[in-house]
């Protein structure tokens, strides 16, 4: 299974809808990462709304990607963290402090289009 | 398998970026009727860019998907078409002289919001 990655003006949107194995996280993060280089893309929306429960080796995948991505030079914004997903991240230690986040997809992308400077 | 849906406004985005085996387009056109149900989505674009092969059932469920999504009220534009496919949807006469195209996704999301009038 593969996540797919969707190109809208110079940016990426993925949606993570179900749970995510071990496997199919350092897939995406390949996936996206070679997809940011292919496409030039400056931001990155990933919307985890549906997932409502991560352990511990997705949220360190999910760090990893959004440093890394910060790397290439795209700017993530990470929309819908439920509450379970937020104590766990915190509890982990991963530590989103500059990343942005926001509600929805939707609100997402404006906001990452206002960093842009669209 | 299943195709992740992303609902931007009152559209839903879907990028179908591996070939599909009959179970997951089936699986597709149900998610997508129901998806288009909760979100009150007045339309849909569906991206198969990277599809360049597609067999007479896939191709079907795709013709089957876009009635169904219509009768439910969403306008349906499909991007992307590979010369391939589109050979392929003609001669199995699959008929879309009423979906709209466009080139990429953006285009296609374009041209769905000057159509919803947005």
């Amino acid at each position: 299974m593969r996540i797919p990655i969707l190109k809208l003006k110079d940016c990426l949107l993925v949606s993570i809808q179900w749970e995510l194995d071990d496997q199919t996280a350092l897939q995406f993060q390949e996936d996206l990462l070679k997809k940011i280089h292919e496409t030039n893309a400056r931001g990155v929306v990933i919307d985890i709304t549906s997932i409502d429960f991560i352990d511990s080796f997705i949220a360190k995948v999910l760090g990893d990607v959004i440093n890394m991505s910060r790397l290439m030079g795209a700017k993530v914004v990470i929309t819908g963290i439920q509450p379970a997903v937020a104590i766990t991240l915190v509890e982990l230690g991963i530590r989103l402090d500059d990343v942005m986040t926001a509600l929805d997809l939707e609100k997402g992308l404006e906001k990452l289009q206002q960093e842009l400077g669209d």
